[in-house]
């Protein structure tokens, strides 16, 4: 586990003010592009050029079961998380649809389904166990197991990194993982279920009431263990959450810049910045989930969403949505003419 | 200009229902891709298909220089709305490198700048004068002028339909064009100039003072001559504004789609709107605009802009930008398996 606390990769303040000296000598009004100028000039920044480029995003999609989806705190069956891993390779889930759209690497990794699935092409095998433990009865997962998932993130970002991937994306699938997010942020933020849990999916009023004192009680049950956020995550996370905690810490010592996706990928965010800081600087940040809980994840992140399209779906969906848009921040601030170059008068206003 | 009143095609309900039936049937709790579902929806109820499509983007740039601009109400000189169409067309500016990355078609079209320019391959000369009257001193434009001007945008759009276009975009370049669009905005919503003013490219607090007092000035020479959307639009547009409400206008009539940008075509859509309401359902507002008057014109046509990227240049860059959202929700509706065809349980959740 020592590799999670040590240094991260440090931004290039050369490229980021050689990218932001190049801004200014553009075709347009100085900031007329908003953050489309800041998205490129961060970018620069994190790849050490003053011309950023995304030719190779590479997407994760880690699965996980959750006991605590026993307590009926999900309104889909925890049969599905099985069958949308089918669903990722196939290529009719979302996050399949954007990937392919936008040629963007997708890897679906398997790190432990309830219901066991058959080999699938596309689809890593990383089972830890048959989903986790119900954390209202014990840890969700055992040091061990918790050590493993992080392990199983830090292991696809280097595969990422093998294939020349130039920005990373992290989904995940998991029926119940919102419970377990919230209670995971309430833990980190020191704030209520009532505060965090949200719709998830689609539950219903009642169900939502229940979820929140599943939450509550967990939080009550574990409090004396909730110490430090690696903690937090292995008595209440999923092995996904973990695996993304792990692949965005990787990131970040690796320096390969993360664009990180909704709700539960934005608490996975939130551990990793809790565990190590630094993280924080290797991340955009895609898009306002229309997740109750997700505002206050933002917030304590000081973290400003590129998009707000209440999107609320997971799977690394929001951030492949949000890649288009950094991908034409790139073009534009690579591709458009300098004052000099085309003869404009006004440079510099 | 009879034309300007004629019926606008209808939607079609059928292929609007089709494409609802159809996303609620897509591998995902119902309503989590948020907008890019609503966007997807409303396009098939344009383009009368329950799979809306886009392969040919058509982009429409209309430059135009303004008398009023010798008032001192913008930060560049005037000779800048002739340099910006040639940069246009040799591929420099912002709108040529985002039509270039999607493979959208970009027409630019001078509808008469102050200074001549040379002939230029993919710029069409329409030219009308040597830019608009002063509208201190006397109308914008005459109303044969405003007609001509109208009329290029609705050729503009016939040629895009000729080409196969299944969305059009129109962008706009010409000094001093944010003061006539916000007199414009003013007379139509009866609001200050204070109100609607704003910084356009860059001027600072005196410059911004004075562009205050001369648009409160203007609108009081007029104030008699403002009776209709048109009046207003001779009195105190743009050719390019003109041209856009025209195009507006025409797509509205031919069944075309459109993006809508940022202030200055926000304005020309408002126009547009006032003159036949029925326009606004074929109208994707593409930002939120960072120009200070832009939040009143969507609140007065009750619009909910896909993209708040803090963007202020024009030229069709926003609704260039959003462009690429609208195509990937084409993307998900068209392209994600159905819960039958990818048997994963909890359909209609």
């Amino acid at each position: 586990m020592n590799w999670t606390t040590s240094p991260c990769a440090a931004l290039n303040a050369n490229a980021q003010h050689e990218a932001e000296a190049h801004q200014a000598q553009l075709t347009k009004p100085t900031g007329s592009l908003g953050r489309l100028e800041h998205i490129a000039i961060q970018l620069a920044a994190m790849q050490s050029t003053a011309k950023p480029h995304i030719k190779k995003p590479y997407i994760a999609v880690f699965a996980g079961d959750h006991g605590i989806a026993i307590e009926g705190v999900s309104a889909f069956p925890q049969v599905v998380t099985g069958e949308m891993i089918r669903n990722f390779a196939r290529g009719g889930a979302a996050i399949s649809v954007l990937a392919k759209a936008q040629d963007a690497t997708l890897s679906v990794i398997n790190c432990g389904t309830a219901y066991p699935i058959e080999s699938l092409e596309g689809v890593l095998d990383f089972s830890i166990a048959a989903g986790t433990a119900n954390f209202l009865q014990s840890a969700a997962m055992t040091a061990e197991q918790c050590a493993i998932a992080l392990s199983i993130g830090k292991k696809a970002v280097e595969t990422a990194l093998e294939q020349g991937a130039d920005i990373f994306i992290a989904g995940e699938m998991g029926i119940a993982n919102t419970t377990s997010a919230s209670a995971i942020a309430c833990a980190l933020l020191d704030r209520t279920a009532a505060d965090l849990a949200g719709n998830g999916t689609g539950i219903d009023a009642a169900t939502l009431d229940h979820k929140v004192k599943v939450i509550a009680q967990a939080l009550r049950r574990h409090n004396t263990e909730l110490t430090s956020p690696l903690a937090i995550l292995q008595h209440l996370g999923g092995f996904e959450i973990a695996a993304i905690t792990g692949a965005y810490l990787a990131c970040a010592k690796e320096g390969l810049p993360i664009i990180v996706d909704g709700f539960i990928s934005s608490v996975a965010a939130l551990l990793a910045v809790k565990h190590h800081q630094e993280v924080q600087q290797w991340m955009f940040f895609s898009h306002a989930s229309a997740e109750q809980g997700h505002s206050i994840i933002m917030q304590a992140l000081n973290a400003h969403p590129i998009l707000d399209l209440e999107m609320r779906l997971g799977e690394g969906s929001g951030a492949a949505t949000a890649l288009a848009i950094i991908k034409l921040a790139c073009e534009l601030h690579n591709n458009m003419a300098t004052f000099t170059e085309a003869s404009v008068s006004g440079a510099g206003i």
